[in-house]
């Protein structure tokens, strides 16, 4: 058969369907040939150093197939756990970001450090440093791989998080410095994950992907597997595999990058999180009603992704200013996804609003920020201007998840709020092995 | 602390070590927002869609923990079989080539297959059948990421093999179309691997990688994962940012090109296979000390690869030709890789065999090639030519298999003679189940 007006993909999966009648009977035999030379080698090569290594990492997923909790209840090997953690985790898209990474830190790095942690029996000091650091590493090896990295396809969230999650899990697991540079190098040849995947579950399987990358190759370092001198940076490595203009590596550590690291708290497109800021402390002395006119002034970039006149779905509305902006004045908890109904995006009076907003591209702002003038009926009007990479204490950022975890998970948000308040007061007290009750059971 | 004259690597295993006391307080307190953060994303997303696939992952891999084989004893899940094993047959080097593919097939989609044979309880007719379909679909896939791919530094065993092992261990699954097609595309935000890991246990990883990435690949899309329309070949898909200058899909299955798969029965490098098919056949009429001169001709390329003059090692009487082409003449058995000692590089009549040889450059002469001739002390001359791509039935193939099978694993070829035997036989009777025991006992 001939299938040439067929897609490349389309020729695959007919060929998958061929049957040894559809083969060439030679072809079939040497399939056998195959079969006899493949058992020949891998019975010899059972016997060569890199086996016993290979044949105890088996054992120790087998051992550990109960050490590591999933989210949703249940228990999984390490490797399996960060994957499916991972996973799970970058579902919502209401996790963190980095914009230097460029990407998601905590669903490819706290997957594997939670389970390597669980294994280890670490506390959440523990945890936490082993994320800190990996998420440092996740965040200069991202900025090495550049925007033409990620321009060019690949998803840093998977890549670069890859090398984080390598880095917490390796030191979790107490590799020492050759086996920390075995792990990094052996990740090399492993990490990839690709931004084509946006849109499907794919992409969430992305955070996983680095989760699992991590403890995998933290793990066979740990046997002694060998690999190349520097897998990472070196010659034909993953940068240079991977990177058409590569950056320079960010060197000394006195300053941390992950200290730019920026959280959601609005379940909808990061664009108008500036604008949701802004706007918030207006809301309880402005009723919408009186609003005669709002212009919106945002970094030119956003009007592509994030300026939907009349959203026509629940979804649509995650990315409308004028709705957004209507939400807040209404006194509407945006940082709550069951509010995102298609009867919001049909709601009368927030279609009324809608016709009072303007959005102007105002290339002085940047990307991160957002400023705006409310008319009011009155004559009256007031502004507002928001930078999303201005500094928020760490204490009030806990405040806002605590805030975050109420409106997300409702009732079972309580164990959560009783580990933050426990992380608060000094998390030597708190166990790995405790976090991963909580995410079984929560 | 500044680190500006250590590598990238350095620093990151430097960064590893860093303690909180080393870190901006702040930062530590964010890695505490980043958990909580975290922690609140996992549990709501636990309630999503794809959480449900990721539990049921993860149960799949604990429940078959024990249901496939492991080369050298014991059993494992699917997945982690499939990377156990693609690591252990690789070891030797001592595997199948396919030079348009270009690279390793058995190892990256045998252990595939066989692990999700043994899983599905399929017949090693079955088991063939989708070794041939995946290996076909690793070559073309293969082809289209080009030299270039290779050149760059990616590994098409690993990378193109994931592929030909999602087909493989999809099929055996059931996967219908719109599942295999999810497969695929699943694979392409996973597949990996990286030439620079030549020369430590990271290259037989490789191999593992593809097959435990098929697996992987194919059990989510079984699951129900969606994924891009056609990560593969399609928008930002594998081929287009891994290959910088794709090649054109072959269509059309009345051909395969697995035909042109080539078995290596010399443990030496395959630059010199050529020689020693050609001048077999003359060692039983002539004698080491009766040759004056002899001649070979081989293409340019292998001067710079495989032509030692005097090795001082085992290794190094790998890539020699005189010492090889003495060896044959010797009568002995190159196939066996215990022959490859130091001593053997110190051997005196070998060294004064080595005197006599001179090597040629022919750009006549294709690198699957060799030419020669030999002149005896009588003044006769014998000559011979070779030609590793000509069509070998695969029956005689499997013969020279089974003399492999006796040299490289001595009386413990005797489980695989008995199964090529029986494959010989018609394979229907032969079950995947079997072949996992007999590699597990091997």
């Amino acid at each position: 058969m001939e299938q040439t007006a067929v897609s490349p993909l389309d020729q695959l999966i007919y060929l998958a369907k061929l049957t040894p009648a559809d083969c060439p009977s030679d072809a079939v035999l040497l399939s056998r040939v195959s079969l006899a030379d493949w058992l020949v080698c891998g019975i010899a090569g059972a016997s060569e150093p890199v086996a016993e290594k290979m044949q105890a990492f088996a054992a120790s997923e087998a051992g550990t197939a109960s050490a590591a909790s999933l989210f949703g209840g249940g228990e999984a090997s390490a490797r399996t756990a960060a994957l499916v953690n991972g996973t799970i985790s970058h579902a919502l898209d209401y996790d963190d970001t980095h914009f230097d990474h460029v990407g998601h830190l905590s669903v490819g790095i706290y997957p594997a450090a939670l389970a390597m942690a669980e294994v280890q029996d670490a506390t959440a000091d523990e945890l936490c440093a082993a994320f800190l650091t990996g998420a440092e590493a996740a965040i200069r090896t991202g900025r090495v791989l550049g925007a033409a990295h990620y321009n060019r396809g690949f998803h840093q969230t998977a890549t670069a998080g890859a090398f984080g999650a390598t880095i917490a899990a390796g030191r979790l697991a107490g590799l020492n410095d050759m086996q920390m540079r075995a792990a990094l190098s052996l990740c090399a040849t492993r990490a990839s994950g690709l931004k084509s995947q946006f849109g499907t579950m794919g992409k969430p399987l992305n955070a996983g992907i680095a989760a699992s990358n991590g403890v995998e190759a933290a793990q066979l370092a740990g046997l002694g597997l060998s690999s190349a001198d520097d897998g990472l940076f070196g010659p034909q490595g993953f940068v240079e595999t991977h990177a058409d203009s590569p950056e320079a590596f960010l060197a000394g550590f006195s300053e941390l990058r992950f200290m730019e690291n920026r959280y959601k708290f609005h379940a909808c497109c990061h664009g108008l999180h500036a604008m949701i800021e802004g706007l918030r402390p207006l809301a309880a002395s402005v009723d919408l009603a009186d609003v005669e006119w709002l212009q919106i002034r945002t970094n030119p970039r956003w009007l592509r992704v994030c300026d939907l006149k009349t959203p026509r779905t629940g979804l649509e509305v995650k990315f409308s200013y004028a709705w957004l902006a209507g939400m807040v004045l209404s006194g509407l908890e945006t940082g709550d996804r069951a509010l995102y109904t298609d009867a919001l995006a049909a709601n009368r009076d927030l279609a009324a609003f809608a016709k009072k907003v303007e959005v102007v591209a105002d290339a002085s702002i940047g990307d991160q920020q957002g400023a705006g003038t409310l008319t009011l009926r009155d004559g009256m009007t007031r502004s507002y201007s928001h930078d999303l990479a201005a500094v928020v204490p760490p204490s009030e950022l806990m405040e806002r998840v605590a805030g975050k975890a109420k409106t997300v998970l409702g009732p079972r948000a309580a164990p959560v709020l009783e580990l933050m308040h426990r992380l608060n007061d000094g998390p030597r007290a708190v166990s790995a092995r405790g976090i991963g009750a909580l995410i079984r059971r929560a």
